[in-house]
């Protein structure tokens, strides 16, 4: 089972930007807990970062031509606004599971509204770097079912 | 640790209700679960169902005077309106967590926004009965934290 | 055949409440009119009123354990916005028609949209109490036909 | 005691148009069941349809020249936005019914508000042809009532 | 003369929830001041609280077979959705006066509107536990001058 | 000087309908005043009304074939509506001023916009017959100036 | 019969400002064509103007006082926003007419919506200053009805 | 291959309305353009032109009744209200396309909205009179396939 | 202890005003009643009242140079627009207490909505000039706390 | 002659992506017909695509220093929030024609809407494959004009 | 060269009201800057502050009778509604800059609209009485141009 | 002192894009500007121009590692809808402030909206390439306080 996990624009900036949302680990700390919860898993995880929505969506499309099993996206800011990658998520029939590290409903106004989450199976909010570990637990089971 | 699972309007009929969306187990298959998963993660749960709003707000209250550690709360259809029992969930500053067994955001425009959200820690959605047993796990590092 | 009546808040003060508006006959009239028309039509008929919102949902659960053939619905001012009524309809796949008394599009902005009558058969508005018994003349038929 | 039906724009057309929302039964089939209600009632009945806005209001206008007793008016498509047919309505002082064959509130959403209905004294929506014949016994208790 | 005063949802938690914005003092506290008001403008009281909407509903309807004189409410977080509520109010015709402890122009957006107001005499906001006390004041005058 | 003079949608009604907005004299009345003002004016005037908006249309088209020197019109209900109304005027670059009888500000909300008032010259609301025939003193005025 | 003629904000600039909406003649000769039409219709006028909201509300408070027979009144941007004259115009009950040069149809949409002109009698705009004479006009008549 | 091809309000005008918007070539340039390329197409061709909403409803089922294979129609202003149009193209299923001259994007902001054009299989917009040859290309296509 | 009671546009009309929305006693009787109530609470008061937006800012900033100790106002009609009112009560940390005669949230939709009040502690509307006397007890209050 | 035909994101996986909404012929398929109807029509052409919205600000940036006379474009999910590139159409001066494969007015609110339609001569929808053909016909058309 | 500052409602409370929006410094040092600044660039500077709107609107006016060469404006609340004053400059045809000493657009809801903006050349928001300084700089750039 | 210049999409078109908005000198005029006056206030400067959204925000995280002291930026068209672009900003605690050449006040309505406004500094729009040249006196002013 092949899991690949998708982080979208400023993640990379984890533990330097807005840490009294965001908390104080780094990006590579949130790598390493995803890749340590694929080993107690059993499965093949792949992390991505980029800050453009366009190689989010070349990213997406590589997972079906790679034969991932399912997919963990944060499209972050993107979330938002991006029907380009609503469309990309679209496209696949493959599990999806949008996660997000901060409670979205107790931010701003535009954050309350996300156009990904239609598009994929489920989401995860405020719950911290947790939110990747369960989102990867509910996967397994996904994949299993599908 | 003692958690206490609340479910709203309608989650009683699980099983019964428009099986589509919701499944084919019923209520109970969704307590047992739960009450199953309290035992692999040694804590206490207490499973509470209403259809009515006051009583939701009034077993909300009581999670504080009985020295609950936790919430887990599916307000379903209130979700999207009931600021009364957002109010309720406001007032105590345990961890909470919204669970919603469908993908909300694939459904109808009233389902997209939740009143009550921005009063819990954070929001699982569409991971069917499985978004609560992640709530859980989710719970106890939670509690732990806090 | 057997056919429940549900009537919402603040029914029970027909004849006391607004009668510019609903009339001077009182809530019990209502009820006799009801009874004697089931009686015409050979249907048991079963009135049930309530101001609490769940206890509404907790009835429309009951038509279901009970085996009623039809429901009849005045949610009253739930009508727009209890989600929470509109999700217990939704979950009974027998024939429901909502009435309302006064003609709701003659009155204040909010009364013009219904939330509850998407998840029913039909609507009747704006014709009195006749309302109720024309709901009943058409509830034999539609349950004949299903 | 005289009654009209006035049918809007595409109702000629029942039994050919969109089936699985009108069903299949053809407009002179809905014409036949309306005079022989008429016949029951001991009432006199014209039924009249057009596809042309302004011809529905000449029409309304002719009910007042001919001393018509009530009105029954399915204005189609026009209910949602023709304020010309509203004000022809609010012009007649008699008895006037809305009627809807299917329950607009499970379609589109510019269907679920009506700008006719407010010049109507109620509205019958959702039971099918079944909605004018009790349109017909409903204008009859108005009739005697005025 | 006698004055009822109804107290919506999470109320009886003040001093409990939210101090920073409703105070220190507790349920009994208000309570206690209202009972002392009572005693110095020589009427009787009741008050009372519930945190089911229907209820509240009940209880105003008590008020009119029971013959109070006026009615004091704070239907705390209901105000901005309970148009049941407000159904009930408009239903009573002796003086009614909506008091909010905190200042509802100053929270959130959705605390703005009042859909129960309107149904009111009139509306005390923001002046804390005193706004209760002139609210009493008030109705006296109100129920002399009716 | 030639100017033609439109009445849309029930203003043949005047007098019948609706006194108390439209007062008691009827449409011939109307007419006659107009006829005899042409006279003062030292002008040609063609009356014209109709319920259809197309007949309206095709008249506002004739009054470019049959070289008429401005238009006064009145398009009543259509007025907050019919684009297609507007785009006829456009197409006219003749003089063209709007009227209405009643003040239109102060009645329901969706007859405070005018959609064709932007395709004429001006607008006289709310002063009666009177406002036809100041509007064909203005016309006069302007056809000189032109 | 007296009549005051209020004109709003800027347009004391007639001439100077914006001459491709407002033309080229200034205010004086705007002030000077209402002068000679009183003469010609035997009554007398005052013109007054200011940049001043509350002014204009004092002068209409001053119409009350001394008795004048009717206003005209042209609000400027003023007409737009400004409740507070809305309010000194309802205050008064004998007729008031307001009016603008340009057709504020025609121009940006914030000058589509007028909140003084429900509480005049009537409105006449986009037929420059011949507005003003056709006012007093119906002004002259107006006054001699009421 | 029998196409239809309907012209709405104004349409006729063409050449001689708002040249700069549309073109100097006139209404009947446009037919003979149509005619000729369906000889081209070795398809027949009807074209029909109506300002009045319900006729074009009535052709429009005449081409139910009259065997068409394809509609091409431009509804001109009615394109953005009409829903009975809207209707009547619905209950049609042979192909058809909508065809505007302008780019109703560029114009104002009620032009961008088509009501009608859900109701067809596609759109061609702002290409001028060969909007109609291109769409006569495209519904040969259409015709074939189905 | 030195209060000041600031009356916005119109007030000073009250008694000539809309009397069925205001009543019938005049402003001086309001200075009255209020001037008396000063006495009997032994503090200093000075009643202000325009017409003039910027002169009401003007005096609330002279409240803040003259040392008062707590501000009582009725913004009227700006209450629903002056931002410029609402800056210059937040400019001041003495206690504010917003005042309006009549039931606001009965009125027009555009009075429903204050942009005042958010700047000042709280506020107290519906109950006529028992409002004024309200407040000055509760500013008593609020200036003894603070 | 040089056209330039602009794909936007995930089109490259027509055939994969929901083909019922699409068809099931793939990319590669539309680019061979792209080019034979250039051969037909003798023209050079050359198809681009990519799901980075500047890097399509980038070729459009290139159609004007390499010279192209037209351009086709297809945003997809960009058409409806990418001003960038409409800012980037809205630079060149060349003719430009938007295509969608499906009748975006038949598909989801938020696709109603194209903000870069505005910054192109002329829009195709809902006819396939064949849109592009079309529009290549009328780009040679356009270019002969220009 | 004679440049005009003028200041809106409450910023002469610069220093005393909300120092940690506006900061420490007071309305003279305010000016004070502003005249050293017109001492360094050798340009004429009057530096005008008023509450009311009206008389920002004389100002505006004198500027044109006593020819000044460029104004400078912050007009503090009423930029987001005195279409008055956005009337009042856009009647002046002298380069215009608005100022802001705090970013409007991290404050609440109301302030990120501007309707006098528009009337301008330039707004610079957001950098402390820099603001003005750098206004001046720019408004002897744009007079030097013009 | 080390500033970074950050342009958005199509302002490398500036001298061949849209010149009656954004003027005739190019592109590499702006930079030349820039870096005299960089040489004047004796700051290093370097200036960024790219059209892809994502690449903006890893420049924008560049100048975190490469510390430079403050950014000056001209989102282009991202400035209206570019959330991800909000969040860089906000992630970078260094002076910033936002740049646009045009009055966007002065052009369609989407343009009046800035999203990335609230995470600079302050504003400077409408000033041409002297907009440019303000802020960065303006950034030095800032950097020498922080």
């Amino acid at each position: 089972m092949k899991i690949l996990v998708i982080n979208g624009p400023n993640l990379n900036f984890l533990g330097i930007r807005e840490k009294s949302i965001y908390g104080n680990r780094d990006y590579w700390a949130l790598v390493g807990l995803i890749e340590q919860k694929a080993k107690e898993l059993k499965v093949e995880v792949e992390v991505f970062q980029s800050n453009i929505e366009g190689e989010i969506i070349n990213t997406l499309q590589r997972a079906y031509k790679e034969k991932f099993d399912g997919i963990i996206i944060n499209p972050a800011a993107y979330t938002h606004y991006s029907y380009a990658i609503r469309d990309a998520l679209a496209s696949l029939t493959i599990p999806k599971i949008e996660v997000h590290i901060s409670n979205i409903h107790q931010r701003e106004e535009f954050r309350h509204r996300s156009v990904t989450a239609a598009a994929c199976d489920g989401q995860i909010a405020g719950l911290g770097f947790d939110g990747y570990l369960l989102a990867m637990e509910a996967m397994v089971n996904l994949c299993n079912k599908s």
